[in-house]
């Protein structure tokens, strides 16, 4: 008997509030969890199980607009079969965007290349209950203007190892930002920030995002990023911001964005 | 002993989520129940316990973005330390948006003149994981000029028999409806009503909704509205529309719209 297999690559989103991260816990309900449970399901549950493999994990609270992941799938399924059937079994906080069968060389963590991420603050003077679960939250007086040199700083190449949370098992800290910029939208008193890079080390983001905001409430100097990438010392970035506001926007895979399209040779 | 006490008139925005419903019910969660808590344990919990008078109710997972309620406080304390100390001690799916010291002729349900309510649908093909308890879903096309005809159709005073739902306690079931209107919102890919009228009875926004859409989609006659006002049979209006896309947007009190200063005579 000869075992043939399909890989399937999903991208998906998900509301990260009622689950405990991406990755399968035992006696936690998590992402890769959910859509491992389905996949088999849709399998009618092979003998061997199928796993999915994750570009990488989001923590507890985290949010993703499109998520990648890829499977190998016992049989063959059209992809618009595989997509009508997983999103009709899947639970309301999980929703698949884009199936598509690939071949074996793609994998959704060794292949990527970039990742992008948002994070929302809403401002207002309280917490706004509908975005309780969505946003970080800030109320002091914030300059936007220190703000925008601060992210200039990021941009490059740089050591991050004073923004890497305990538990990291990156084999280095050195990472790749090609963009960090701010949208401030007024309609819905919110600071929007966007980090594109070619990797982000654990709580990278959300420790970047609490020292911007303290260089924007005049706590730190304009420049502190600089000091910070020469110290090395994580207890100098004191605030994490809240999961609540980061979402995983877009994976990036090699030659999707043609000025960067290196295969990352860091551990995600 | 003289007993004097203050009336305070609030006004607040909940997620109506986690919550069964306004109304105080034993043993449930509910907004009344979470602000006559806070509320008394400000007064250091009197030996008479002051009771919340809101607008009206909204049912389990219907929203507020504008809800109305007095109550009469023991003693004096200025309305902006009374706004910061609720929204200190209020759970973070209530948040209070003003406080003002009224007379004792106000009364939150009472002097209602009118009420506006949105309504938000969700358009995409599947359900998004972000909406799925702030919008109501509708995959299918929808004929907006049909809308438009049926939305006036609506405006003016009429007997809605047929658009409300069993339990209602009202004693008449005529209402007069000023402006309906229709929004879309091709940014989020959202369709949004808006009702402004004297009063609504029992459900009766969720139904004109279920019916708008079956209009939309051309399983109605256009102007099958006005044989609902005229059969005054509840049963032929089958659809409700889902509780997570209604929004209590505005309380309306006499002579604050000079338009429709009416006084409502009606129990809503």
């Amino acid at each position: 008997m000869i075992l043939i297999s399909i890989r399937y690559k999903i991208i998906f989103s998900y509301d990260g509030t009622n689950f405990c991260g991406f990755q399968v816990q035992p006696n936690q309900r998590t992402v890769q969890g959910e859509i491992t449970k389905v996949v088999n399901q849709i399998a009618k549950n092979p003998s061997k199980p199928i796993k999915i493999c994750g570009s990488g994990r989001t923590d507890s609270g985290v949010h993703a607009l499109a998520q990648v992941a890829h499977f190998d799938f016992p049989f063959k399924i059209a992809s618009n079969h595989m997509f009508k059937a997983l999103n009709s079994m899947l639970p309301l906080d999980i929703v698949v965007k884009k199936v598509n069968i690939v071949s074996k060389d793609f994998h959704a963590r060794f292949d990527v290349s970039g990742k992008r991420y948002m994070y929302r603050i809403d401002l207002g003077q309280f917490r706004d209950p509908f975005k309780r679960f969505y946003t970080g939250h800030w109320r002091g007086k914030l300059d936007l203007n220190k703000i925008q040199v601060a992210l200039n700083d990021l941009i490059g190449t740089h050591d991050f190892t004073s923004f890497v949370a305990s538990g990291s098992e990156a084999r280095s800290n050195i990472r790749t930002i090609y963009e960090a910029t701010y949208h401030l939208d007024s309609s819905n008193n919110e600071l929007r920030f966007e980090f594109y890079g070619n990797g982000f080390l654990y709580n990278m983001v959300r420790i970047i995002v609490g020292v911007l905001v303290e260089i924007g409430s005049g706590y730190r100097d304009v420049h502190d990023i600089l000091r910070l990438y020469r110290i090395k010392d994580r207890t100098q970035a004191r605030r994490t911001a809240s999961p609540q506001g980061l979402y995983l926007k877009h994976v990036y895979y090699e030659y999707e964005d043609p000025k960067h399209p290196t295969k990352s040779s860091y551990k995600i």
